[in-house]
């Protein structure tokens, strides 16, 4: 495993992929620990490509201070040498100074109803153009052919299509189902640091989730009475609040009234200090992916 | 001469452009009649390119009806026709509403202190963003080596390398020196639409510009006297008013107090109905760039 951290020495490396294979890669933001959603994003990569790329990059301005989110920068640090007994070709560890240098003057920005379904983000409009502007950067920088994203955080893998998209970036997305715990949690690195009857409250998001589906699959079909069957289950538990609860197209965020085959339903929750993500996603071909 | 409106037909050429050899691209904004300065760039990029693209695109926002700028929209249009006897291989002219759907959300922004030194720009905020995006979206779409740009527009020339730079598109950027009339205007589309009076009344901008050369090198190094000395001599012409004088770094447009090698003079002005812009550019290596 070679690791950069230089981006002359990335973009220089990365033109000489061109004839080599094609190259896949794996976005790591905000630096967590590893845990076993990124190990199976690690091994899809590595099924489909020759070269195999890791990008660790922690963002300062995605969980600032200012936000009224809990604070997530306590969890663990991302650990390179966790990395190094897998089979990667380059981890790329990029300074975020060197991406955002002080005379740095083009932000990608996003606009429109995508800002608004603010799943996964703090109520700060430039942490959504920061994470914009750095994987706009990242896919320019690194030439993927295909970058490998988990389902766990819908919102991230719709920016980023729509950034792929509407700026014609030649790389394709595979995105990876959510890996999770026996009892259902969606793996985080977050989960370590809860107690664990906080832990066993969390899996309540995953299970409100699976009830909305069972009454899906009953007839029930109204966005509202769906929403509201996850609210009362969330609210039944003390340990756990609903932050945000979205029930909409997975590409553009779009809220619906009536659920159809490719919906998503995602929440976002704060459980102790810690807020999680989940989503369950009733795919067009009328399968789930939980 | 091929011609391509389509941007997926595009992205499909230009990735067949990778083994053909090098592509040089000269990009026509807002849709102007060709005129010699356009010549003159057709001319250099074949002299550097194996493969020429030449894009023609008409962008609403760029001068729109909403500005309190001279409108300029009524000029003669782009006619492709008279790229016909030009040496070109392939003719990109995508629809706006192609390159903006309904549903873009991923805008490139210009932040910080570029936005300031408008010189080319109506006020609104929206056309630097525009073109900014535009900009992005024609590179990443055309994939050229090298594209070519007039150094007349001294403020367009500053962003496309600011973007290139910033968000590490890999092309380079080719500048031509201005092509001028016998008299020294500049060469435009605009000047046929100006009495004969207020074209002989426009060459005060390339006068003036000259004046301020000529000052200092009889050693005025500061440059508001240097501004004072255009300001006035355009300011003894009843046709010409000048809108906007820049002193500056000519990648960053940040303004000088002292002038040295590697110094902009760059103007904009209105001459009858119609506003112009000229520069002269100082090199660093204490060459000029007229």
């Amino acid at each position: 495993m070679r690791v950069i951290e230089n981006l002359d020495e990335m973009i220089q490396t990365a033109r000489g992929w061109l004839t080599r294979g094609s190259v896949g890669f794996v976005p790591i933001m905000n630096g967590p620990s590893l845990h076993a959603g990124h190990r199976a994003l690690l091994s899809t990569i590595r099924e489909h490509c020759e070269i195999t790329v890791v990008c660790l990059l922690r963002t300062p301005l995605l969980f600032d201070a200012s936000s009224d989110e809990p604070d997530t920068t306590h969890g663990p640090e991302a650990d390179p040498c966790l990395l190094a007994d897998s089979d990667i070709d380059v981890l790329f560890m990029p300074r975020h100074e060197e991406l955002f240098p002080p005379d740095f003057a083009t932000p990608i920005d996003i606009i429109g109803p995508m800002r608004d379904p603010l799943l996964n983000f703090n109520n700060n409009p430039g942490a959504l153009r920061e994470f914009a502007t750095i994987f706009g950067l990242l896919l320019l920088i690194v030439r993927p052919d295909i970058t490998f994203l988990g389902q766990k955080d819908a919102q991230q893998a719709a920016i980023i299509h729509k950034i792929i998209h509407d700026l014609h970036i030649d790389v394709s997305l595979h995105i990876i189902p959510t890996t999770r715990e026996k009892n259902g949690l969606a793996t985080s690195s977050r989960n370590t640091l809860l107690t664990e009857v906080e832990r066993n409250a969390a899996t309540v998001l995953y299970y409100s989730l699976l009830q909305c589906k069972q009454h899906i699959e009953q007839g029930e079909h109204m966005a509202l009475s769906l929403a509201q069957i996850v609210r009362r289950e969330i609210a039944n538990n003390p340990y756990v609040e609903l932050l945000n609860l979205a029930i909409c197209d997975p590409r553009s965020l779009q809220p619906y009234e009536r659920v159809m085959p490719g919906t998503l339903f995602a929440l976002k929750a704060r459980v102790g200090s810690y807020y999680f993500i989940d989503n369950i996603l009733w795919m067009p071909d009328g399968n789930w992916r939980l």
